[in-house]
């Protein structure tokens, strides 16, 4: 079985929507890429750092999906990261109420030694040297690395942030943040900057208008699924990620062609994150529903026009 | 041969972009619709007004496409629709700076005898009543009723709006217009409360981030091909139509199946509208170059996932 390492955040989410509102629960980019790979069958890891005051019944969601935590450090004494945002009327755009870092701030990553010849590496979103110092400890050049970041670290760590998307073969990135890093309007325009970056692919996600995967002059659409409702998108880019890292690490296979399958199968799980608060879809979705909605993801987009 | 009436403005544009400006040009959005529709092998007719300042050069490029301007009324001593814009830097908003109703204003369409028993009837985006009483001198019910309205009439004229629409059999509507009409944010729910107001099949157009089509259950989306650079908006919209109703006519086939195509033909021909001012790129257009396109968008959206 190919090895699929996670580096992210696991953490606590308090979340507000138009529809609710959560306490503390389980949230953080690699509990989310995690959740979503284990649909793959893939080995895979998970690098982060929690504190004690992180409830084990959290891990345990994740060992029951064979999701190996020894690369998930407890801090005695320390606090899990925090992080607490609402949501506006359309779901769109959503403010940050409270980011409590706590043990992430000191964080050093450590990759378990079985996943040091991990065949691909996700970097979820995380301080860019933190992404850095997870490449520099593998013990061969992974076949695929596929790095996830923010506009925040466009703003506060740029050089560092540039420095580790030199060392990635895909990006995923939002269509404001492709605009940010690149300075391009144009997402053609600013997809090509970015390759020149480093990333041999470029996938630009755009929420409810889907996501766009570019190699050079090559590109790719997938729709995200039209939904009567999305209660809550927190961890929808993430639980992106993590179809597509699972799916690639599952087949091996790093074409241009296949990384369209690895789309849509992100996009999927994504668009069954987004029905329930935090993690709750993830953790009930069962791999018929998955397959069920593949259908619709085809129906959606395939048309047969016979071409001259 | 099948026939296709095509209702809209025939007009002077003056248009402002990021990219520069131009004095009057040829616009309207029977125009675009009229020659989107000219690349399929029907039988076309456009119900329109100008005034005798409209210069029989672009009249004469509607003939010289086999376009029938029979029921172009020019009145006498009157001036042509003219419409000016400004648009945003990001080009997906405009302002309107000046809109001259002129000859609009008096408008009594006369369908042309030969094409009273259309197969397809284009109502192009002009006054409902207008859109109207062209419906009411059809011969025989058409094939099929296609519809482009704007949130101008929905703000000032939404009675006589409802009225046609119950009549019609596909509405095309952009996704602000789609909530506005239809007071749900969710476009799925938004698709659902206006099949209720009478189409069977509601058209949801987002701009750059494509087009849905609902018909009850059913949904299909295409997306718009990413572009380097969008120059000019400027009749996109009118020009999917045109290609979207131009198809249908061409192939007598209103299945679902089929509309999926119509809907790939249309956002092909609106992805050639904007590379250029105005009518300027559909009237260098040639079919090579839509064939072409056509296989980019194959290329953009069709995947091999083999589904279990």
């Amino acid at each position: 079985m190919n090895k699929l390492l996670i580096v992210g955040t696991v953490a606590f989410d308090a979340i507000e929507t138009p529809f609710g509102k959560t306490d503390k629960i389980l949230g953080g980019a690699a509990t989310f890429i995690g959740l979503s790979a284990s649909f793959f069958n893939v080995k895979s890891a998970v690098v982060s750092v929690v504190g004690d005051d992180f409830p084990d019944e959290y891990l345990q969601l994740l060992r029951d999906r064979d999701i190996d935590i020894s690369g998930i450090e407890i801090v005695r004494g320390g606090k899990t990261f925090f992080w607490s945002g609402k949501y506006h009327n359309d779901l769109n755009s959503r403010d940050t109420l409270e980011t409590q870092l706590n043990v992430l701030a000191d964080f050093k990553p450590v990759v378990p030694a079985g996943f040091a010849d991990s065949d691909v590496v996700m970097l979820g979103n995380l301080h860019p040297e933190v992404q850095s110092s997870v490449l520099d400890q593998m013990a061969k050049r992974p076949k695929l690395v596929v790095l996830d970041t923010m506009n925040f670290w466009m703003d506060c760590a740029l050089p560092q942030l540039l420095e580790v998307i030199k060392r990635v073969d895909v990006i995923t990135i939002n269509d404001e943040e492709a605009r940010q890093l690149s300075g391009e309007y144009s997402l053609v325009k600013a997809a090509a900057r970015i390759h020149k970056m480093g990333p041999k692919y470029v996938v630009i996600k755009k929420g409810e208008h889907g996501a766009l995967l570019f190699s050079g002059k090559e590109v790719f659409f997938a729709p995200a699924l039209p939904l009567e409702e999305v209660f809550d998108p927190t961890g929808a880019g993430d639980t992106f990620a993590g179809g597509f890292s699972g799916f690639i690490a599952q087949s091996e296979n790093v074409s241009f062609g296949n990384m369209k399958n690895a789309i849509i199968y992100g996009s999927n799980l994504a668009s069954f994150c987004v029905e329930q608060f935090g993690t709750n879809r993830m953790l009930s979705l069962t791999p018929e529903e998955l397959n069920a909605r593949l259908n619709e993801f085809r129906a959606l987009t395939q048309f047969d026009i016979a071409l001259q």
